[in-house]
């Protein structure tokens, strides 16, 4: 069974011992109103205090409501949270593809949508670097992947899967939520339908399956019927090129 | 004994086995005018043909010679070039930057420094993402980094790291110079000193030893000066977080 309380308890202890051990300042976070963020927010602001705690906004052509809620979670917590709009950004460099050629928007969506989490984890570690120079402590970037979106390979390559410390990858869906909870992240953020915010689809509605079915086959893979079990494997079949670079070694 | 030419085959082979398996169509390699990309760019070219190799320049406040030598690259072995200006977007995004407060340029001198290489990943992926739909066949992205410079840690995390398919990771700087000779790389790319096109400075100033110092650490500790074994060892030690993500595990 899993203990929330416990298991809360170590990974604030996790996250102390890491900063201990390499003489680390602070943590830059990129929050977006979803649950994963807002407990990871919340175990570091209980690891380190608030004041090492910098979060960061986003946008990029998405909902204001992905900001308020983020506010909702720096406010709660009391963290700092700036705001990076990578619209104009974005729109920049589309303005640069365009060169390339007169290409329906349709070719261009799978790019579109895998574009922004690349262009917000190069932000943050543009703003670990940064506000490490500038306050002298060294700021390093949390990641906030949890364990079902990695079996199932729900993630960016490049992009969301970049950081530097991990804090969510051992838990499933329900874990995440149940630490949550422990840590009193506010309601309308712990419960907030997750979507990646880019595309306009809930995970779920994306990846096919339900979380609460990938944690199901993770722990025994008969709990599932035979058709989600296919799509569960599939998922994370195709999704292991994301994990282990194919390399040439000379005993080829 | 490193023997370029049967090496060079079953990279080639690699090549070409990694592509059958996975039923993948092309490569996108970004071309930056020196020898790493320019063997690169040879490799694949000889396994896939040139209709299959895409080229990118990707230009960003960095000199002219850069591209006029990656098309010195691209006319040699025939495939296609094409150029995505990134001035543009990095202006914008540090213009949004600007907005956080007023910071001199010396803070945000590292900050500048990664951003590129990570800019120019996010890139390569859009374009292979674009051209796999475009095209109707699957491109993924050819990575550079070689043995030595991975050794030290001579990469942006989430930057020039991150690829699909690695041919030269298992060979050093002198060994990747010698593959290069064999598919007959053109000199002034083979041999130009080796920089990072950013920073202005070559890569053995920056990081302050010589790559056949590193080449010869590998091989035998004990065959360069103490010196020397001090900083190659502190450069390796230091850079060991960027290969594997500090992971909070149940079991802690």
């Amino acid at each position: 069974m899993f203990n929330a309380k416990k298991e809360t308890k170590k990974i604030v202890q996790f996250i102390r011992d890491y900063y201990k051990k390499n003489n680390l300042g602070g943590v830059v976070l990129g929050i977006s109103g979803g649950k994963d963020s807002g407990v990871v927010a919340a175990l570091f602001t209980e690891a380190l205090g608030k004041e090492n705690v910098l979060g960061v906004t986003m946008p990029c052509h998405s909902k204001e409501d992905d900001k308020n809620l983020a506010k909702v979670v720096a406010d709660y917590y009391g963290f700092e949270l700036i705001n990076v709009d990578l619209t104009n950004t974005f729109d920049t460099f589309k303005s640069e593809i365009d060169l390339l050629g007169n290409y329906d928007d349709s070719v261009l969506k799978n790019s579109d949508i895998n574009l922004k989490p690349r262009f917000r984890m190069s932000t943050l570690y543009y703003l670990a670097a940064m506000y490490s120079a500038i306050r002298g402590k060294t700021y390093i970037v949390g990641g906030t992947s949890n364990k079902s979106e990695l079996y199932v390979g729900y993630f960016t390559k490049g992009g969301d899967s970049v950081h530097d410390i991990s804090v969510l990858a051992d838990l499933t869906v329900e874990e995440v939520i149940a630490v949550g909870k422990e840590l009193k992240v506010p309601k309308e953020v712990l419960y907030r339908v997750p979507s990646d915010g880019l595309s306009n689809q809930s995970d779920e509605d994306k990846l096919g399956v339900k979380y609460s079915d990938i944690a199901k086959y993770m722990e025994d893979k008969e709990s599932v019927d035979v058709e989600t079990r296919k799509k569960i494997k599939k998922l994370h079949d195709n999704n292991q090129h994301k994990f282990v670079i194919p390399t040439y070694r000379k005993n080829y």
